[in-house]
Order: structure tokens, then C-alpha cells, then sequence
């Protein structure tokens, strides 16, 4: 009894490694099956939607999901029934987007509509997120974030003015160009002015009058040139944190001969070979 | 008598420290419901525009403008009484946006015309600049303005060259597509390079000649790689203005020859040899 | 006799002055006078091409066109009149291009035709460049022409990756869209992929097969990366050339005490206060 | 006999030094006239798939195309004839670009079908590439793909979050706007996405509903923003590799205590305070 006790603990204590861990082998494995079985979901979520498609593959298409959502579920039962505490895992973000991404299919029996229940299946997307679970994404992006968290006051000042300067634009807009040209609301006329100022330029809504066009290259202009804010906001910081000046510490100077910018880890002055000393 | 009259100095004072000030509760608790009407009367002029909604709450729309419009002019009055120079802020600029913001709804009952009376409502955006009247705003938007100001050289000679450039090019454009191509005159030619330099791309008007594609080929690069130009500008400028120049001290100067630009571990001027004694 | 002679040359002096000078007031006027034809003048080139504009003020337009073709005619002979030089004016840049400016208005009373003769009237738009002639002008854009020409070699590998990198898009595009969906020759195919690649993105060619829309996406993001590369390198070219290192000279150092980093203009050492020798 | 084998020696050696080399006048000949033939097949490649002009021109087409075949076949057979080890440049990049640039025109014999015909011969645009092997183009390069290839890592995860980003964004406007306004499939949603947040923008989708609208007009101001990323990340690389960290001196390590990045001017190891010899 014991010792079925002990092996399950052994069997449970495995599958914590494999589902849990990145370093065996199994591990990485169980990870990169993972990894497919995601991308395959989010890959037949979408195939579903393509008509000709959905309509000739329907039957394999059902089947597949079933066997991942069927997978996910196990994965899910798992994950719970070998970690120490469950109920972190279930209220963590990762472990309630698990439970999002199999939950549709089981609801699906109950709901029918196909909008509402493309809406649904689309939630297994969130599963792309566990990638960046991945520790090498999480490296590797910290940087960036680290920059961009950096910026954000900045940007945020930024933004406020962008939004500013489109609800006036979008307005001087609706009153200049009117109903007739296509801008038939201030809001429609500031998502123009958006459409515009980032330089996207669907042409669904463009300027006729005159006026409105010399408006409109006023627009574009400002928007060709305060793209430079966003870029000169990020770089200074990208470059501040990466310039490290790796080992200069300005803060003391040799006794002896006053020499300065010694590296943060010099015991020694590296003029005159005098012992340092903390000023 | 006397005692009213300190009554009402105190009450003024209370008052003042609400409106102007942005230390006591009841002083941010002000701004912050300014804030929200300020947001909410531009949210009405918008949705004022959009015919669906404006024929169905017509009247409410009616009413919530009305007290805001009361609330604005409570405000504006109470601005005037509570201050001791009344006719300083009544001149400022942003006394003026006051004045402007609350004027629309008075001057529309003599006014008809939709038209008329929806440029005069929109005025009312002007308030939007009020909350760049945040410290928090202006202390963050400090560094950016003096990035964009130190660029403000450079920025206008590229203009000029953006501009010049397109003056030629769409007269280039008007001559080689002409006007059976959408390219009716050469203002509109001139619309279509400020279009296609900024990557905007509208399409409303699009080259057709063979020609016609060739020169837009090349604005189109032209105007992908001149946006290094105000980019490259404004990273410099805000570079500049973070890195702080470590090893220059510009605090003092030789008191012998008067040379600047020593070194921070200067300890003899560089161009005299004379010792340097800090200021 | 003489007297009339030296009368005639102290003229001849002034109008130098007030023509080529821009020290005195009246210099400085006559070129702000001049700046203010070229753009009227460019203005009325503009104008003759909008259509309403030119049937209503026909006349009007032709006779402000003779005045001004008067003035700088006017100009030209003086500026020939009165320099030592006047060969080297001609055939200067800025010689060649005040007679191109003139002469159009005299050759159309030989040639008829609307095409040719608005052809030959807007090389009266050429004067613009005039303008750069101003000295303001070009101080402060000599940095921008200095960066630019630094980076001058980058760029050129850069835009020939571009320019090949289109070539063979262009061709694959051709082949999976081919001619049914608008991609009529490579050339055009070509000219797609520069639309796309520079995120100008008309729309009056678009991908229409979902291989056709899955390279074209591939394109954009690969034009929306590639814009980091042109900004890179002017970026860093202006860095460069702003953060002048102000005067560190790194070619010799003190022969007493080994001191590096000396300043341009140093003559002594700055560590130690004995005499620099090149070495 | 033997003098004939020393003569076809020297004849080999002599061809060798014009096809490989690129220090004779007649090796730069040879690369200046195989330059412009794989120019001009590139625009014979482009200029067939022009309607008008194929059928104008068919046989000249034809004809040229043959003349540089024959040349490049020439070319390909010397090569080979001339090194000293045939199989190393058969199996080289370039000998396999230099192959497949002359097979298409003696595989058309066999193969009918314009569609098949054109594919095949466009595979000769693959020689653009050897254009490349130029070294000033090589030199040139090795700065700008060194700045990207240090940025790689930071550039993948930035394009992973987009991918991400547009996937998501994709599916909700396919859920929000639907089949019926243009948004068919996710696949073709995700098309939309990518035209917007890359500020493409063609307008052959574009959102109809006020929702779509203002969901879009999210994604532009994102796209807009994250641009600054990349240019942030490639500004940073290049600056990184221009300023040559001019005070720390790699190349010689303390004989001590091994302590490396000792500054150019430290005559003492800064961490052991024993004397530095240069190794």
C-alpha cells in the first residue's frame, strides 16, 4: 500500500518534471508538442473561417480540434493534479488561459449560431501567450520592455498630444469637407485624421475640396514628422541602457595623484599603482 | 458687518484654493470633475455629428449640454470673482478658451443653421488645451518641447526641402500625367506628392503612365528615406540632451587665460599651464 | 565727362551692394522683394492650372506674369550690368537658371500649344532654388548635407538590397498574381512591390490570391523593418558629427607623465602642467 | 608538343586572371561588360512581360536574349575550363546562380506554356545577386549586416510580438466586422492587419463599422508607435558599433592577475596594482 503510495508519488513527482521543467529531455519534448499543438488550434481556428476550405474539410477539421481540445484538457487535469498547489495554477494568468482554451469546445455543444461560436473558439488564441512563457522570449524581451517602460512617460505625453491635435483636426475636418465628401460624423472624420496622421491612407474617405486637401497635407506632413518623437523617445532610451559605461565609477579618485575613472572593480590606481581609497 | 465681510473673504479664499489650487482634496477633486466635463462636452459635440444618435437623444443631448454649459459658466464667473487680478486671467489664454468655451450655447439661441452652429459648438474643443494646464503634463512634456525646440533649426531647413521638392515634382507629374489621369491641376499634382512622399498613399489619384509610375517609384523612395532626416534630428537632439557630457566641466575657467573646457580631472590648464583654482 | 563716368560707376557700386549684398537695409529689402516674386510667380504657374481659376482671371494672370517676367528680366541685365564678372554669373548655376526663368514667358509668343507652353513655364519653378542662395539657409543646412554625405555610402548598398530585393518580388508577384489581377508586367509588378516595400500602399494594384496576399504581407513587414535601417544610419551619422568629442586630440600624449586625451588647443598637459611636444 | 601544353598553359592562366581577377584592366572590362549584360537580361526578363511591347519587339527580344545566353554559357564553360578546381566552383552559390541563369533558355525548347515559360526565365534575375560578389559592395555591406545581425535577437522577439499581436487583432475584426464587410476569413483579417499596422494601407479592406473603425484606429496609432522599435534597436546597434569605446584597451591582459579592459592610458593593473607589459 505504501509502496504504491511512494510510486505514485515517483510517477506524480515525473510528469511534474516533463510538464513543468525545461531541462530534460522529456521535458523540452513535452514543451515543443505543446508548442505545435497551439499553433495547429490557432491554425485550424482560422482555417475554419476560410469558406471553400471549412466547407470541404469540415468533418477533419472538427476531428482535429477535438483531439487537441482533448489534449489540452489533459494537459489542464495535469497540471493541476501534480503541483503543489493547484490553486495558484488555477488563478495564475497562464492557468485561466488553459482553461479558456478548452472550455469552447464543451460550451459549443450548448451554444449554436456560428458567430457566436467563432467567437468562442477564437479564445483559444490566447494560448499563443504561453509561448512567451518560453524563459528565452522572456531574456530576450526584457530589454526591449525595459525600454520601453522607460519611455513611457514620454510617450504617454505624446500620445495625449497626437490625441488632441486628431479630435481638433478630425473637426475642423468635418466642418471644412462635410457630410457630402464622406465625413459624415466627427468621429468618422477623426478616424480620417488617424487613418492619415499614421500615414496608413486606406482612401476610403478622402479629401475633395480644396481646402480640405491643403488641410489634409498639413496633416500628413505633421504626421511624417512626429514620427520621429516616438523613435527619438525609444532609441535615446534603447541606447541608454545598452551604453552600460561599463566600469567607470566617477564617484572617487586616487589619493595619490588624483587620477579619475577608475573601473568599478580597480583596488588600485591605475596611474601611479597606489592602493584606493574610498573617499 | 465686518464680520460678513471677512466671512465672505475667507469663503473667496476657500474658494480660490479650490479652483486654482491643486494641493487639497477639494482642490484635485475639482479638476478632476472639470476634467470629466471638459471630456464630456467634447464627447457630445461628436456625438452631436452622428445623424443615428443625434436623432434619437436629441433632447437629452440638449439638456446635458445645457448643464455643462451652466457648470462652465459658474466656473468662469467664479474664476473672475476669486481672483485678485480678474482681468489678467480674463486676458490669458486660458481665460480666453473659457470665455470661447461657454459662449456657443448663448450665441446659438440668435443663430440658425446647422452648419454655422456646429463650427461655433466645436470652439468648445478648445478646452481640450486646458488639461495640458496639468503640472504632471507640462513637467513631462518639458523635455520633449526643448528636444522639438533645439531641432527646430535643422527640422525647418528639411521642410523647406520637402516642400521645394514637392513644388517640382508635381508640376513634373502634372506635365507627364496630366489631367486625364486625375492629376487636374498642379495644386492637386502637389496634393499627390505630399501623399505619396509622406507613404500616406491615399490612392484616390494614382499614376497610370508608365512614366508616371517610374517618377512615383522614386518619390516613394525619396520620401522612405528622407524620413531618416527628422528622425535622425529629433534622436540626436534628445540623445544630447540625456547624456550628459560627463567629462567637460564648463563651471569654471582658467583664471590666467581664461580658457574653458577643462577636463574634470584637470588640475593645470590645458593651454596656459597656469594652475586652475575653482572659481 | 569724367565725372559722369564716376557718377555712373558709384551707381553701378550701389546696385551691387543692394543686389548681391545683404548687409544693407535696402539689400535686404530688394531680396525680400525677390523671394516674394519667385513665390508669387510660382503661385501663378500653379494657379494657370486650375481650371476655374484660370477661365476667370485669364487676363489677370497674364498681365501679373508679364510684370513679373519684366522685373526679373530687369534683374538679369542689372546683375550682368553691374558685377566685374559677368561671364562667370552667366554661366553659373544660379545665372543659367535666372535666364531659364525668363525666357519661357518671350519663347511662348513662338510656341502655341497649352502642353508645351505650361511645360516650358514651369521651369520658372527651377528659381526656387534661388532661395537656397540665402545664407541662413545654407549654414544650417550644411550639417544635414554633411550627414547625409557621410552616410552617403551605406545608403547606396542599402537601396541597392532594395532595389534587387524589388526586382525579384516584383517578378514573383507577376507570376503568382499575374496579369487578371492587375500585375500586367513585371514592370508594373515592380512598381507594386515599391508602393508596398515603402508602406505607401495606393491600392489601385492589390493582391487578390491568398499566396498573392500572404508575400504581399511578408513585403510590408519586411518595408516596415527595413525603415530601420536608413534611419539607423543617419542617425548615427548625426550623433557623430554633433557630439563633436569637442577636442580631444588622441595622437600624442604628455612625454612627462603619459597623460592622453588631450585637447585640440592644448598646450600643456593637463595632468602634470609640462610643455606638450607633438610627437 | 610540349611548348603547345605551355602555351595553352599561359592562355589559361591569362583567362583565369580575366574572369577572376579584378586587378587588370581587362578583368575590370570583363566585370564592367557582365555587369551590363545581366542588367540588360534582367530588363529583357522585365520587358517580355510587357504586352505592347513583346509584341512589337518579339523577335529582337528573342534574339538578344539568345546572344547573352550564349555569353553567359561561354562564360560558365571558361570558368570552369580555366580554375583549378571545377567542382569546388560548380558547387559554389555563385556556380550554381551562373547554371541556373543560362538553363532556361535550353530548357524552353522543351517546355511550352508562357506561364511555365516565364517562371523559368525569371530564375535568371538570381544573377543580380553575383553583382554582390563585388568587394566594394561586400566592404560596404559588412557594416550594416553586422548592426543587423547583432539586433537579431531583439528584432525576433519584436516580430514574434507582432505576429502575436496580428493574429488576435485579425480574429476579433473578423468577429467584429464580419464576412459581409470584406473581412472573409481570419487569414484574410489578419492580411487587413498587417496592411494596417505595417501603415500600408491599401484600402482594398477597410473597416465599415464605428467599432471596426475605432478598433482600427487603435492598431494604426500602435503601428505607428512600434516602428519606433526596430529603428530603436538597429540605431542603438549601429551607434554601438561606431564609437569605439575609445578608453578601454582589449588587447592586453595584467601578467599578474590576468584583470583585463585595463584603460589605454593604465600603466598599473588596476585590480593587482602590479606594472602592465604589453604581451
Amino acid at each position: 500500500m505504501i509502496r504504491e503510495k511512494s510510486k505514485l508519488k515517483i510517477l506524480r513527482q515525473k510528469i511534474h518534471i516533463i510538464i513543468y521543467g525545461t531541462n530534460t529531455v522529456a521535458g523540452r519534448l513535452f514543451d515543443l508538442i505543446l508548442l505545435g499543438l497551439i499553433l495547429l488550434s490557432v491554425l485550424l481556428v482560422m482555417l475554419e473561417t476560410v469558406q471553400g476550405f471549412d466547407v470541404k474539410y469540415h468533418d477533419q477539421l472538427i476531428i482535429l480540434e477535438w483531439i487537441i481540445t482533448v489534449f489540452f484538457t489533459l494537459e489542464y487535469v495535469l497540471r493541476i493534479a501534480v503541483t503543489n498547489k493547484p490553486l495558484k495554477y488555477i488563478a495564475s494568468f497562464y492557468g485561466i488561459i488553459d482553461l479558456i482554451a478548452i472550455l469552447p469546445m464543451y460550451l459549443a455543444f450548448f451554444l449554436v449560431g456560428t458567430k457566436v461560436f467563432s467567437v468562442i473558439r477564437s479564445l483559444r488564441l490566447l494560448r499563443l501567450f504561453k509561448i512567451l512563457n518560453n524563459p528565452k522570449f522572456s531574456v530576450q524581451s526584457l530589454h526591449l520592455v525595459k525600454a520601453l517602460k522607460a519611455s513611457r512617460g514620454k510617450i504617454t505625453v505624446f500620445m495625449y498630444f497626437v490625441l488632441i491635435s486628431t479630435i481638433i483636426i478630425g473637426s475642423i475636418m468635418y466642418i471644412v469637407e462635410g457630410e457630402e465628401n464622406g465625413f459624415t460624423s466627427i468621429p468618422t472624420s477623426i478616424y480620417w485624421t488617424i487613418v492619415t496622421l499614421t500615414t496608413v491612407g486606406y482612401g476610403d474617405i478622402s479629401p475633395v475640396t480644396p481646402l480640405g486637401q491643403f488641410i489634409a497635407s498639413f496633416v500628413m506632413i505633421l504626421g511624417y514628422g512626429i514620427i520621429a518623437v516616438p523613435t527619438g523617445i525609444v532609441t535615446t532610451e534603447m541606447a541608454k541602457s545598452t551604453t552600460k559605461k561599463p566600469n567607470i565609477n566617477n564617484n572617487y579618485s586616487c589619493n595619490h595623484c588624483d587620477a579619475e575613472d577608475h573601473q568599478d572593480k580597480a583596488k588600485f590606481c591605475y596611474h601611479c599603482g597606489s592602493k584606493l581609497v574610498e573617499n
